[in-house]
């Protein structure tokens, strides 16, 4: 039986899905899961996603790069924000991050799937790879923003949709979509992702905002598969 | 101020949003807010949305007709079911109403938001023209699928967005996904359904379920506006 391919669209619709047996690929494009792909294929160890700043200090504690922003801003006291350029340059190193949307998207997938991977433009080939190799049923499940739709999750799970539509079985009508929103901008995401409200909130906050999301929609870079083992992010 | 105009893809993120003092579009075009429409357009006088089948035979047994369906199908005990084309020759008749999502979605509103009225194709313009005149903050919200996004709510509002997006500030990569959708869609949307969930669920259940929805997705056939007043809809 073919496996099926689902598209959720923020972690708050989804306790709407049946997680059991089945890969999560986590995304969240600007820029959590780039961080992470970007830093493990520069020689990052590992990668601890938590979901609070309090735990974060504590791995701090223990000598592991402190990561992370809120609303788009990083965290003070914490080593480096969520520019991949700051986790390229951490070769050798133990990274915790935390982030408003990806970390937590992450935490609410792995108790109840099979497994949790980690998606991103930056490595889009190789999740592509794993789950043909898996063949097991999929969801890709969109980081959002605070709970609401983002547009470039979603354009990164049209993607995976796109290339996966033969192979698997799309189930639900948010994967039709996605499918569609990716097609209309994959001639230049960039352009496509302006008007979008993550866009515009890391344009206000971030200098180096508009070169961070280039190199965050620069299509398979890497060849790097993050997994989550236990509590931590390593290459598979 | 320009007035704000948001998108809401599911009744399950609609405590995301604000709605005090603003005014929420519902829609369910397979097939609720459809036949709410086109029902009030030819002479019901009245349509009473309740959450559940016990509700729907109280009613019923006080002289209404009591319509609706659970999962695509006509409820037992009702009088008809969920056709826009039985809800169209109940002149003179109230009619009470629950459905899947549709019902369920204007309880969740009409608590909380300034006004609540009924959208869909039929009606799009008398919508428009409503929300052009009133000049209030909008939410257009998707019933969706039980809980799930689902496209033929979402393109409903991507026409919304379309017609008030130089006059209304579009809030949220929801609004600009709906109105992609939308555009890729608008020349033949029948065509554009054919792959969605509920197209195909309601072609599995019903016999004339086709002629449903090539029904529901005809442009303003019906310059009538149905507006909640106390727990009933009627004609503005």
């Amino acid at each position: 039986m073919m496996p099926t391919l689902e598209i959720c669209l923020t972690p708050d619709l989804l306790r709407l899905y049946n997680l059991k047996e089945k890969t999560v690929v986590v995304t969240d494009i600007f820029r959590a899961t780039s961080c992470m792909v970007a830093g493990l294929a520069n020689g990052v160890e590992e990668v601890v996603p938590v979901a609070t700043v309090a735990e974060a200090l504590k791995w701090r504690e223990q000598g592991y790069v402190a990561a992370g922003e809120r609303n788009g801003i990083q965290v003070e006291g914490f080593d480096i924000g969520n520019s991949p350029f700051e986790h390229m340059t951490q070769q050798g190193r133990k990274i915790v991050m935390t982030t408003t949307n990806g970390t937590q998207a992450i935490h609410y997938s792995r108790h109840h799937a099979k497994e949790v991977i980690i998606g991103a433009f930056l490595n889009l080939n190789a999740v592509l790879s794993y789950l043909r190799q898996k063949q097991r049923s999929v969801i890709v499940l969109c980081a959002g923003w605070k709970g609401r739709f983002n547009m470039e999750d979603t354009l990164f799970a049209g993607a995976v949709v796109e290339a996966l539509q033969g192979e698997f079985v799309l189930d639900g009508d948010d994967a039709l979509a996605a499918l569609s929103l990716y097609q209309t901008a994959q001639s230049n995401l960039l352009e496509a992702l302006k008007p979008a409200s993550h866009y515009q909130r890391l344009i206000r906050t971030n200098a180096n905002a508009e070169e961070d999301m280039r190199f965050c929609l620069e299509m398979n870079r890497f060849d790097v598969l993050p997994i989550l083992k236990g509590e931590t992010l390593i290459r598979n």
